[in-house]
């Protein structure tokens, strides 16, 4: 299946009006996110899919004939049977952590051809950051405890798969999403469902019959009808278990006040000497409700988030854009700046790079700089696609999740709180802040 | 590609579990909305999804192979080389009204079977009525204007599709996702972005491009630099394409404040003979921001709508659930009711229809009945899938959006309000509420 019609129809018909007025200069675009909707930092996923699709971008003859039927001109058309990106493209690696305003991705290409590009680059890195963003926050707000994502239900359709992607980047430990462990690699968990316990006559008709298939593999969940009376009969079973040599491994909460449940559960668990079986909780949870779980001691081992996590709330879109910052003609390169009445949308013109200052192991602040400039720091973009071919080779998972997990580290606690985190610094290098000041000079100076 | 594995791990657990204890008895679930989150009905969405999956439905060998490297024993992976869907499924058809707690899908069948379709099932029917449903209130709140859906770079990844194909069935007129016109025949709509005019000496440069290119299709984007500025030029420009014959379509305005702007634009628009050029609105639209835009009479013929319709701000998830209800043994039917200390999680047991009385062309209420009871009403379950052959034929989009229209038509306006809404009559049948009532007497009187 093509991927060429997986666009808004405005960048074709600007295609086309590019293409037949003879104008295809050479034009550079910034993907970045002016500000960042919940927390102070993005963790940086969704590169693969935009470097697949880039390299895969064709026109099949289904798509021209559907775009024949449209109404677009022949002679374009034509030109769409060849069409291939030849441009380049810089990023940050998937896993990087990024902030306000700082260009994510840069593609410099023939307009036709970065245009074109923009709705499929924007879906694509805005969803997975979103999620790579939301795990990490849940991830942090667990303190280490596993977080199993389980989210597949209340998914936005077929964005499950990438929200399972995206949340392992960020630091889920393991999904429900089987679907995602046969494609990702990513591992896979599973507990019981209501409908399981309910099915049987009994509740601990349910646990025996799960615990004779699963010796050493169960764990019960204890709320379809009274969270007490569930812990009972998962005891009961589980010292059952003991005497042929199994074990349970946990029992499971998923409705109820998790702090009060999870202690009397914990103290029934140990007082019948089953201190090793694990308790997990779950249910609406999101990284507030884990943080005050654990604020409080709760003693509650891991957690399965679903709905908050893979749907982002409060927050569920992250507005990243795609902006020309700079068009090459015989004439040379304009640097181009958006400045409209509202100077909070204004943009940052030119090709840019992205330089990180570390110190004593810990993030300091980024500097926005222009490309040519040299900034003595970490440079954040590289080059990942050249004249189209892609350069970039393809990470594992783990890689990408462990760059995570290594970035997190060094960035300050400050940065990580869950509310009120402050603005981490990023400042305009001199000369970006010079060429800003010189265009928006100018633009007061003429009508437009 | 094979769909078996796209399910939640403990579905194939509970269903090795099942098999491997012999106990698989005929069951019967549920799918339905405890509480809506938005306003006060649904406009049910998904279903031939559903539809397509449960036909599709296969173990292809990659997926075998994949789960005897999770553990699953030979047998039961043997099992599953031929698992066919042989059960019953009743639906609303797609595009129904459906209120709270009504079951919109019940799925019969042998419990392994009936198992494993829960998150596939709850995966699609969630997501398209959340966005079906968000799309009717938009579409309400624009009193008939056009509204056209362009969320696809903030949609949910893959989930873009499905959004556009739900937001078209809950009315919106176009939508500027290319790939949804290719595949669904949904109209595709586009106008031009601010990097178009931005790559242009000047603003006018860039209309007097596009108008020439499309002399009789042109929606100029006027609010890349100043919005009356960009309608000066806009006018400039239409009026020398009324010298060659061209006739603007529509200015669009994408931000800043669009009561004033728009009456002003309209203003200039009039002033200059050029009545019939149209005003399109966007920019972080919702149904709320129409609704009080119009109220208001803001000149405003059509709007654009994107992020907040198909990420369903504010509230992204739809909590649709898939309850047991029925179990049936040797020993016959036996109705299950989760009942926990929660009493709002109750749920409604036994095999059920749901009935709809209207009065005088209006909704009145909704009945839910045992499947046994006859109601004089309108039955709004009909048998979709027998003994695992599909029944349902295959709908056509635009059959499915007339009925959301005829449908809206038939809802009292006091149930369309954007706010405060009242919650539509859902009645329960006298034999329901004493199965319901029988149940938890029983309940109380023994020790699970």
């Amino acid at each position: 299946m093509g991927n060429a019609l997986a666009t808004d129809l405005y960048q074709l018909t600007m295609m086309q009006a590019f293409w037949k007025s003879g104008y295809n200069p050479y034009a550079t675009f910034d993907y970045f996110v002016r500000s960042i909707p919940l927390g102070s930092y993005l963790v940086v996923a969704g590169l693969e899919y935009v470097i697949d699709y880039i390299k895969r971008l064709r026109f099949e003859k289904s798509d021209i004939e559907f775009l024949a039927k449209q109404g677009f001109d022949e002679e374009f058309l034509d030109y769409l049977k060849d069409f291939r990106f030849t441009g380049n493209v810089y990023a940050m690696q998937e896993g990087s952590i990024a902030f306000q305003k700082e260009p994510i991705i840069i593609v410099s290409a023939p307009i036709i051809e970065a245009q074109l590009v923009e709705t499929y680059l924007l879906n694509k890195m805005n969803f997975s950051t979103l999620i790579a963003t939301k795990a990490a926050r849940v991830v942090y707000a667990s303190r280490n405890k596993p977080v199993v994502e389980f989210g597949m239900r209340r998914a936005h359709g077929e964005g499950y798969l990438e929200a399972t992607r995206a949340a392992y980047i960020g630091g889920c430990q393991s999904t429900s999403n089987v679907m995602a462990g046969k494609k990702f690699g990513i591992p896979i968990a599973g507990t019981m469902a209501h409908s399981f316990v309910m099915s049987f006559d009994s509740e601990i008709d349910a646990f025996r019959t799960y615990a004779k298939v699963y010796p050493n593999k169960s764990t019960f969940l204890i709320d379809t009808y009274n969270t007490i009376d569930g812990a009972e009969n998962a005891i009961k079973v589980a010292k059952e278990l003991e005497r042929h040599g199994g074990r349970l491994i946990a029992v499971r909460i998923d409705s109820g006040d998790l702090l009060s449940l999870s202690r009397e559960v914990r103290k029934m668990l140990d007082d019948a000497g089953l201190d090793y079986v694990k308790i997990m909780a779950s249910g609406d949870l999101n990284e507030w409700r884990i943080n005050d779980l654990l604020e409080k001691n709760a003693p509650i081992d891991m957690f399965g988030v679903g709905t908050e996590l893979v749907t982002a709330q409060p927050k569920p879109a992250l507005g990243g854009i795609y902006k020309l910052v700079e068009i090459s003609t015989s004439n040379g390169n304009v640097p181009k700046m958006k400045i409209t009445n509202d100077i909070a949308k204004a943009t940052l013109p030119g090709r840019k790079s992205v330089w990180r200052i570390i110190k004593d192991g810990l993030f300091e602040k980024d500097i926005i700089a222009l490309a040519n400039e040299k900034i003595s720091g970490v440079q954040l973009l590289e080059k990942v696609i050249e004249n189209g071919n892609v350069l970039a080779k393809k990470e594992s998972l783990n890689a990408i999740r462990e760059r995570v997990q290594a970035n997190m580290r060094m960035l300050p606690d400050i940065y990580k709180e869950l509310d009120n985190a402050p603005l981490y610094p990023v400042e305009l290098s001199k000369g970006l802040e010079e060429l800003s000041s010189k265009i928006i000079a100018n633009r007061r100076e003429r009508t437009i």
